[in-house]
């Protein structure tokens, strides 16, 4: 099996993320990254129009294939089945870029109060896309918000569960989807 | 019925978030803070070392507040209803001051994309430190984590109420209780 080639997007992701836990978000330029990825400036520019929106990019795929896998879940799907559709449809996205990307980022985040910063305006955005999309199924407050909950928690366990695996041989939705099916039977045990 | 006269820490702080409101974060200076809440530069540094510092400090003993009320809470209590007992010790040291702060924080984070930021980062604070608190009554994972998501919304949610209010006779705690009662029955709807 021919061992996973990264191309220019994401050797410019996984350098400025190694920069960002080596020297801080402030003090990186896109002149490193770029030399890092061993791309030019303007080839950083055909992908990204800055260094911010770099961190950006993944989270707004994310966001909407999450949407899309709840707006299609069964009409008869509860909040947590079409949670789990949302989860399901998302992580089938992820490959090993991704696999990569996780011990890495969670270093630049563990040295930066920024990065932190974005990273939990990530997870309400990730709630909040989860939200507004089983409101639109119907779902009543607080519910939606709860099971959104639920979701982000889910994704966050399951990564967390994949990045520590020695081999990826299932990738990311079965750990995700078991993390979400233990949070259910937890929730169950609250009431 | 004596009208509440906030204290020169407490201009400070509405002064401060009025100011983030209109004109943003960044370009707010400490000399205009001080200005606007009618004292000098140096009591605004007999309050607080410095313009960041102002809007962590309620966090800080919001965080101790429910630490305690959790450990506090009857050893045979569930996760939920030690939930419940920190949330009650922190809504009860909520007052004038509380209400009034409200509507010019959501005012001021709506305009700032780094408030914003921030004011999830205190969400991931608030959650983590009624996580711990659970983890050390031995309530285990992930049951605690879902336990204190349910706890933030639930703050959250009574606080919105609390500050839609049009007379405050009871204080926020009734208001965030209720939410938890509201947010425990829907979990338990989930499993």
């Amino acid at each position: 099996m021919a061992r996973w080639q990264p191309g220019a997007r994401d050797r410019l992701v996984l350098a400025a993320v190694d920069l960002f836990a080596d020297q801080g978000y402030d003090s990186t330029t896109v002149a490193q990254i770029a030399e890092k990825a061993g791309v030019t400036k303007s080839t950083f520019f055909r992908h990204f129009p800055d260094k911010r929106e770099l961190l950006v990019a993944g989270q707004e795929t994310l966001c909407r294939l999450l949407i899309e896998g709840i707006a299609e879940a069964p009409e008869d799907a509860g909040p947590l089945d079409a949670i789990a559709a949302g989860l399901e449809r998302a992580a089938n996205a992820m490959g090993p870029m991704n696999r990569e990307l996780g011990p890495r980022l969670k270093a630049a985040i563990a040295a930066s109060t920024e990065l932190q910063e974005r990273d939990a305006l990530k997870s309400v955005g990730l709630a909040k896309a989860m939200t507004d999309a089983l409101l639109a199924r119907g779902v009543p407050d607080p519910l939606a918000h709860l099971a959104a909950e639920l979701g982000v928690l889910a994704f966050k366990r399951g990564y967390a569960t994949w990045m520590e695996l020695d081999h990826d041989e299932d990738g990311l939705a079965p750990q995700v989807l078991a993390a979400l099916a233990e949070l259910r039977a937890a929730s169950a045990s609250l009431g």
